[in-house]
């Protein structure tokens, strides 16, 4: 992989930065942050204006150009890729680091006095301008918004925004029809005495009437914000898809309905001008809800006053906590996402040994083994499979340049996942197909001792996920290991595989505490750079907890896996599991051998089945 | 214990909120903050009012009067201390629970429009004053600062600011002089750019100065500021105090010295006028360094533009990490404790089941030990001495009303320290004097585990103390019990029993990461209401750790026991701990073996040597 060369680039967007053209006064710096004006983590080709000016293409970062520096920041799990992907015009600052400054620092650090640091306020969200713009005006600079996205300016071939067909989900999928989660809502809003909801987030929008789109890749959701008021419906959304009869049978959009569910479309572009009316149109004591990581350019739309701003919306926490039908649709996706991957890991042990398998053809044949399944998608995200020296690189994706073949001498580290219309999977699994040595079986064996301590783990009903990390990393700090990442994430249903507002990890300090219902991941994991990666990664259901006590009727939560593949064996140092983590897994192979057995079963994969059935053999240790 | 009755006290206060001698409006919320002009934990008679108005005297706990109500809000250590302290004018605010709405929310749910809410700007910080402000102003109503204090106003026979004499520290004791203190304090301003600092805690100033007083009981602090900048220092302090020559010499108030470390003494009452006038003679640029927590008049001494706040003062981070010599001192320091409280325990065993010992005289007893040992100068809490029903009130403090005999049929409970003027001790033992149930062994056992999983925990160089809370809970929550307080907290080296910037709470999200040299209590606790309390603390020292593989040479940080006084046996389920944890307990009492014993066989206390020896037997565990 050769870093972008952007000499060039920075040169024509230092000229830009200086250019009446496009703004009012010279900007001395320019931040082109990571989202779109969503604030999504995965972007469309059109959005991803940090890669295209820097080479750097992973999912976090944001980067700053000054007249002299390129500096870029990015986290723990990018640290190897963007060194590689950006060229000597850029600095790199790895967060999470001690000596590493944050933007705001480093811009003061680096600036003239009496800068102008620029930004499009439609990118930048309103938290984050706030708290830059406070420690720059405090040294003197000034944080400005510059309407035309300059490197919009500079990208000659930019590719259009896309405006894909919807798919419609009916009750059997979503359990709660977008009426109820209207009537939901405003209750919500009357509870904070609000009058006004602005929907930004593009997961919030789908999940909210229902419906799915592919405008983003991996992620089944539609470019369009919504303005939902006590009486009316607003629906900001372009394109011929709103001419599809199934789309407007589900919003109902030609039925005779009361006014205060009937749904009012309008141009995508038309929100700014919209919510500057709602603005406009407010007396004293009325409030219009939106989220403190809506855009700037959104928030500034509505006078101070007047704004009522949360870090979570109703809709982020409602959509979080699974209902019935959402979590039975994510065990039939997890069986069958599960039926795909004993497939690939059987082909895989036969086919590894002769030389032919790569990452890349290795991924191909995943997706193979997952299209073939019912109600699937797409995937979830850019498979990660890599081996050896690759599986450090923690958000790796093979690209013919890096793309390594598997061998019997080396470990194969597979996260990967899909969109079935049932629910979203992320599973990752770490495998060698000849004879791990003693080394890399300690390492995998405390990661796997960090997955069933979060697993496993019972705690109080309102604990919050991040006080859960430490459980992953116990083992592993025992011998003086750990990991640059966190441990888990929440999971949407046939939504986005990363979702708020739960989590776990150390830097998460704002989730909110864990409910029965909520789905996030477990997925601890060891790097060697230059060597290995191994990270053991499940799916996790939080499920209400027996204990012998309840926590004085406080009741308590635990987790059940929904992933169902098995952990390899031969990856695990059995002696250096206690019995208790020795039945962990033993009982967690069972209940793979039976409910993925009996998929295998149903749909004649009779290869697989043996092979689940060996993989799922009970473990025994010697005492 | 009978609660106060406030009910003529509450009509008093709620006049003067209406009269024009004291508000220039009248106010209809007034608070009355826990804390005093330096944010202290612990404070002086004169500085109790928030006891005064509403009888709960806990460490912690705000009031806000309004015309119609009076609500506390604290934390679960004190809910039922403050439930049975306050009369029924009082509604108690149990804050952590889920459903407890915050000072500010209360506030905006029970004012009339456009109310405002008073508050001493000398009491409240400046943070709090900031939060609270913005939520009040948003809801229409305006925060104000009352000059004269009002509770002070109503308070007829208030105590006088105490004034008592002063104790010099030498180099054996503080290993840096006062002048080295300054000159390291002066490098972090200028690394920061500012040129003052405004010293306005008063375990600081102590520090800084390298003097301890004794203004406020327990904590060997006096009152005092200080306002350093590059090239002075300023003193602000009341009294005959500074007339001692041991003083004058100490400080070199009389020598020939360089300008920039010639003290200038002030009243302590004119630091507002002095801060003013620094304030108003900068120029752009120039900068003042004070703690966020600082007070809001003071805070606003300073105009904004020149204001430097921080969380945590570099005195704060400085102190918190000890030297060699305060190492040595706090190790010498838990040594002779530890042989008071084996004096103590020889004692109880002895004399509880006569049935002529209560909480009281038990308290009174281990001061009595303590007192015997060298360089004893108080005690560094009220000793908590608790048995039976009282252990569950989490910071219980023994009175006439409350006081209950020890007996050999319930649990004992006894959390003390001393102030030695080598070290500060804090130290919970829980003890049973007969045969204590098959559950409150249990109990104690999973409170034991907890203590060992921090004390023995591993982690990374860079680890901040709050993500090793979980692991204190973790055997506790596996049976669906837990406690309602944080697991450690700071220790001061003969300063305050508690201090920052480090500690291991589930709800300290600012803390600094843990340091070498750094020392914090580990104390997890059981509490059963209505029937007994359970703890176990050790005051511990963070120490670099040994690891297999080192963190990558990011290097690794563990714990090592200070406190060296033997865990009760007869409460441990010796089946419910690992071998690892029943190792961990004989090399702890091998230990205090070694080290204690070798005191009290020095001290010629050969019947608590006795008891020692007996009761640092090895524990054996039945496979």
């Amino acid at each position: 992989m050769s870093p972008k060369i952007t000499t060039e680039l920075l040169k024509q967007l230092r000229q830009v930065m200086k250019n009446p053209k496009y703004v009012q006064e010279p900007v001395q710096a320019y931040i082109v942050p990571s989202g779109d004006a969503h604030q999504s983590e995965y972007i469309a080709p059109c959005d991803c204006r940090r890669a295209f000016i820097s080479g750097f293409d992973g999912s976090a970062g944001t980067a700053i150009v000054t007249e002299q520096h390129a500096a870029m920041w990015t986290d723990g799990r990018y640290f190897l890729q963007a060194a590689h992907q950006m060229d000597n015009n850029w600095t790199l600052m790895k967060m999470g680091l001690k000596d590493t400054p944050t933007q705001e620092d480093w811009l003061v650090s680096v600036l003239p006095e009496g800068s102008k640091v620029g930004v499009d306020p439609f990118i930048i969200p309103a938290d984050q301008w706030k708290r830059m713009s406070k420690v720059l005006r405090s040294a003197g600079h000034d944080l400005v918004p510059v309407k035309d996205n300059l490197i919009d300016t500079i990208w000659k071939d930019c590719p259009q925004r896309p405006c894909k067909p919807l798919i419609t989900l009916d009750l059997s999928y979503t359990g709660v029809s977008w009426r109820d989660k209207i009537v939901a809502l405003r209750s919500k809003m009357a509870e904070r005495k609000v009058l006004w909801f602005v929907v930004t987030a593009l997961d919030e929008v789908a999940w909210l009437f229902n419906l799915r789109g592919s405008d983003v890749e991996y992620n089944p959701v539609f470019f369009a914000y919504a303005i939902i008021g006590m009486n009316t419906i607003r629906l900001f959304i372009d394109g011929e898809r709103m001419m599809d009869p199934a789309v407007r049978e589900h919003l109902q959009l030609d039925s005779t309905l009361e006014p205060e569910f009937k749904i009012q479309v309008l141009p995508y572009g038309s929100i700014l001008s919209e919510l500057q009316a709602v603005g406009a149109g407010l007396s004293p004591k009325e409030k219009v809800w939106l989220s403190d990581k809506a855009s700037y350019a959104l928030t500034e739309a509505i006078p101070k006053i007047y704004r009522y701003l949360t870090p979570y919306t109703p809709i982020c926490i409602a959509k979080a906590v699974k209902n019935a039908s959402e979590t039975e649709g994510m065990r039939r996706a997890h069986i069958k996402d599960a039926v795909a991957l004993c497939e690939l890991f059987n082909w895989l042990e036969k086919e590894v040994p002769k030389g032919t398998v790569t990452e890349i053809t290795a991924a191909d044949k995943a997706e193979e083994f997952r299209s073939q399944q019912k109600d699937f998608v797409e995937l979830s995200f850019a498979t990660i499979s890599s081996t050896g020296p690759n599986g450090a690189i923690i958000h790796y994706k093979p690209v013919p340049e890096t793309n390594r073949t598997l061998s019997v001498n080396e470990i194969y580290l597979l996260d990967s996942g899909a969109q079935y219309k049932d629910g979203t999977t992320d599973v990752t699994r770490t495998m060698h197909f000849g004879t791990p040595s003693a080394y890399e079986k300690e390492c995998f064996t405390y990661v796997l001792k960090g997955h069933i301590a979060v697993s496993a783990a019972i705690f109080p009903n309102g604990t919050k996920g991040h006080l859960l990390d430490s459980f992953a990393r116990s083992a592993l700090w025992d011998c003086g290991l750990d990991y640059l990442h966190g441990t888990g994430h929440g999971v949407g249903s046939f939504l986005n595989v990363h979702e708020g507002p739960c989590g776990i990890s150390y830097k998460t300090f704002a989730d909110e505490p864990l409910e029965a219902g909520m789905i996030v991941s477990d997925e601890p994991g060891y790097y060697e750079d230059g060597s290995f990666g191994i990270r053991i990664e499940n799916v996790v259901l939080v499920i209400p907890a027996e204990t012998k006590y309840n926590f004085k009727n406080r009741g308590s939560l635990t987790f059940e896996p929904l992933t169902l593949v098995p952990i390899q064996m031969k990856m695990i140092d059995v002696n250096l599991l206690t019995q208790k983590e020795c039945n962990w897994v033993n009982a967690y192979h069972q209940k793979c051998r039976e409910a993925v057995g009996a998929e295998l079963e149903r749909q004649g994969r009779h290869e697989a089945l043996q092979w689940l059935i060996r993989e799922t053999e009970p473990l025994i240790r010697v005492q």
